[in-house]
């Protein structure tokens, strides 16, 4: 166990790629050695990226590398897709565009698919964090298709939240979740070379203005930048407004960072419970064979599906417990 | 509490609005009715509409009551939306657009907002998909804003799932989420006046082939029809398909409808499994107190979440628990 945690924090990177595999497989054992890392963690500045499919996330995210290794930092990526058939392709084509980082040290790459578990992405995805941050990496790009929930709660986890979007999308870029946009630090109109990318630029600025007056503090003012990433163009500024961002976080919370500000760490430790909770106890309903039983039994009308739920969840968990009946 | 079952039964509309509030409001002692309404369900049709903001759901939906009505059918509509600062607009001129049915005592309309609660919005709209159930409606139309995994598993829970797109969605039609589509079994595309419907169509048609020759048996094709719901045009003929697909129901399943079958029962009894849990553990772990102080410690680098998720969880469940270590 210790000899993990020694080899997590000296950087090796076959041990790292396990574990992270080894949270992604939803293995329990993994939280033994996730406590005896966090105290290394803290230091890794983490960026979100977002986007619907197609907008040129993973090819923004590769210049974002090669500019940031230039400047001799270490980068960690993850590439988040709750893998369904009509994405399942791009994942692959990301992975083979990012070979040119393969033979450097400096960058750590790895998809996360995590699915099927109780515990779900977002959980997986911040102990996957965790994990390259206490590997010493300076920055953690983590790029998720943003299209759910578990995106959004993904993103949030993050210091500076990106979002792509492209022109064209026009009236439909309402269709973007609302929850998403306003988690958005920095607006990025990716292949702005495209017609209607100033169109773009303007109905984004007024969904934003809407939204800042009734829900921001009028403090950071998100930019809405224009990239076009296969060219290289526009990435410099925006790791230049990315900088920016994070000056203004250091300003207005000290030196404390987002994950580690009560918010959010609240948040995520009710999702954590949330997670675990569900674990402990459909774990252990699940191999007795009682869950597949009530199900039986409500399919042959012989009980309510409510009066099933009460029968499987009150004598699982701690009588003392508040609205038991 | 008997007396509250007895006029549900009955139809008593203010008694179902209230119990549909108190789903809504997350009322733990709904539970107990719901438990005494089971038996006088599983009579109604239950019909999803889904599709992102701004596509005309709720004037098809309002167009579909109208054309019910008319047939002598009675219609409960649940119009659910998680309310959002870009959305809460629309379902004002939603309810205001419906109240052409409000002197109708055939029609029952309720918007469900459910947000705050563990329990979350699809435990809330099953739960009152049953009432109205019970109250004895023939069909039961279920609108939701179709962008992420909640409204998946709402519209998981109708008989026949519509999805309703516009024209000129074009290349952005990947992003609808991918599990929405292969939920959907009858596809509309409303506002077809406008220019691109044929596009659309023939773009939906081949993501739909290509879906099908993997996940589907080749059973129910998906037709995918034209309205422009704000005339009245190809509303009738929608109402056709869903018929059609009932039929296709009945044949491929006997009288058993969907929410009767034993994987959507498993579904349901899942989610419903999970919001327990949550709703009684999490519950009394911010009452006490103990989830803040947990937090605090955290942020004070007292301790780190893993193990503060420990001695949240394991203490409140029973200690046979599987994995419990």
């Amino acid at each position: 166990m210790d000899d993990i945690v020694k080899k997590i924090i000296a950087g090796d990177v076959r041990t790292v790629a396990r574990l992270i595999r080894d949270i992604d497989d939803g293995i329990p054992e993994v939280r033994e050695v996730l406590k005896k890392l966090y105290p290394y963690t803290g230091n890794a500045y983490v960026i979100g990226i977002t986007g619907a499919p197609g907008v040129g996330k993973s090819t923004l995210v590769d210049q974002m590398v090669a500019h940031l290794r230039d400047q001799g930092k270490t980068v960690g990526v993850l590439a988040v897709d709750p893998t369904s058939p009509f994405s399942g392709g791009a994942i692959l084509g990301d992975r083979v565009r990012m070979q040119r980082h393969s033979m450097d040290s400096g960058v750590f790459i790895r998809s996360m698919a995590t699915r099927g578990h109780f515990g779900g992405l977002t959980q997986s995805t911040r102990s996957a964090i965790d994990v390259l941050d206490a590997m010493g990496k300076d920055y953690i790009l983590v790029e998720t298709v943003g299209v759910g929930q578990d995106e959004v709660d993904v993103v949030k986890s993050a210091h500076t939240t990106v979002i792509v979007v492209i022109p064209g999308m026009g009236d439909d870029i309402q269709a973007i979740k609302a929850g998403i946009l306003e988690a958005g630090d920095i607006f990025v109109i990716n292949k702005a070379e495209r017609e209607g990318a100033d169109k773009t630029l303007a109905d984004l600025r007024l969904m934003l203005d809407m939204d800042q007056n009734k829900y921001r503090e009028g403090k950071w003012k998100p930019p809405i930048l224009k990239t076009e990433a296969v060219f290289d163009k526009g990435v410099v500024e925006l790791l230049e407004e990315i900088e920016k961002h994070r000056e203004y976080l250091k300003q207005t919370h000290g030196t404390l960072l987002p994950r580690r500000q009560k918010e959010k760490v609240s948040q995520e430790l009710l999702d954590m419970v949330k997670s675990r909770l569900i674990e402990e106890v459909l774990g252990k309903l699940t191999e007795t064979g009682e869950f597949d039983r009530a199900v039986d039994e409500i399919v042959e009308g012989q009980i309510d599906p409510y009066t099933a739920c009460d029968n499987l969840v009150l004598p699982n968990i701690e009588s003392n417990s508040s609205s038991k009946k």
